[in-house]
């Protein structure tokens, strides 16, 4: 068992961040060979994907595709404080995935990534907590 | 590791419940300090979601968009039991979240609550599997 | 702590392979009574959905939602190799699902399988990692 809480800044209202490099490090420290770790983001308006990272386009049509399901200010919850697309979007796509470790390595395969999803940003501080389980 | 297994009745078609308590507890009476504790709801036509709980709207906002994004009665499962809606709710949305916990304590954020997510209600008794893994 | 990855083929672009009972296998295998098992595809256009799986119905609804929500030919990642469509779905659903290890066996309810989602097949060989964490 070893936990770390990674803190990432974000600049704009709406993108994708990698953090598959700073989960890596967590892993490797670990030194569990088999295993899993959940990625976790706090806060209520941002969420975890793992998606292709061979190239930015994905990313945006991420955030395209969020906005085309989930439209801004049509919501109830927008007359208390204008931001109801970003917890939706948070709640659909979820705050947490459970990565498998696999001969000392995360379980993800070639194109897989681990992203941030920022949906109310910018922030100074996302902080995402890293657990590993042996 | 400890396990149980919460029992919550629901009186609404579709309708978001708050959990975070119960689950609370349990991990309290786990002692664990580091780990991980999942959530996992039984039945096909229910769901866990992490959401804010500031005030209730954004929990009808999320109804509200699912029903949008999942029309009633145009399924081909709709001519079996006609609840294929609640099915591709609860599909999409998914049966579990697994939350860290931080220095004896889940590790949710300050807006960030456990909700039982009722599909295809109301049930006299859905059943929620609460691990804490340390 | 036992680990195995299961191999899938799949025929079609897009369809629903039942996997529950490759993975109970693994499950009952590993001896554990408490616990949790990880269920993880590896691959960036494939997911892991908990549905029901009375009878095929349901199954070719969460194609035909995801195709409604998610159409082809309108993403940037489309001008890159044609394929965005796919990345989208595999991201919303999710790569993979916890599931609760109750007195031996896993806590689905009797409605409950366990699925591989393709979404940009044939694939002669899908990677799926079962961890399981007493």
């Amino acid at each position: 068992m070893m936990q770390k809480i990674l803190s990432v800044r974000t600049d704009v209202r709406e993108g994708l961040y990698d953090i598959t490099e700073e989960v890596k490090k967590v892993v490797t420290e670990s030194r569990v060979v088999t295993g899993t770790v959940s990625v976790y983001v706090q806060g209520a308006t941002a969420a975890i994907m793992i998606q292709e990272n061979w190239d930015d386009s994905v990313q945006r049509d991420v955030i395209n595709l969020l906005g085309r399901l989930i439209p801004k200010g049509v919501w109830e919850h927008d007359r208390q404080d204008g931001n109801a697309d970003a917890h939706l979007k948070a709640g659909l796509v979820g705050p947490g995935e459970v990565i498998p470790i696999v001969n000392g390595k995360m379980g993800l395969s070639t194109w897989q990534n681990i992203f941030l999803c920022e949906f109310d940003g910018p922030r100074g501080m996302r902080k995402i907590v890293v657990t590993v389980t042996a």
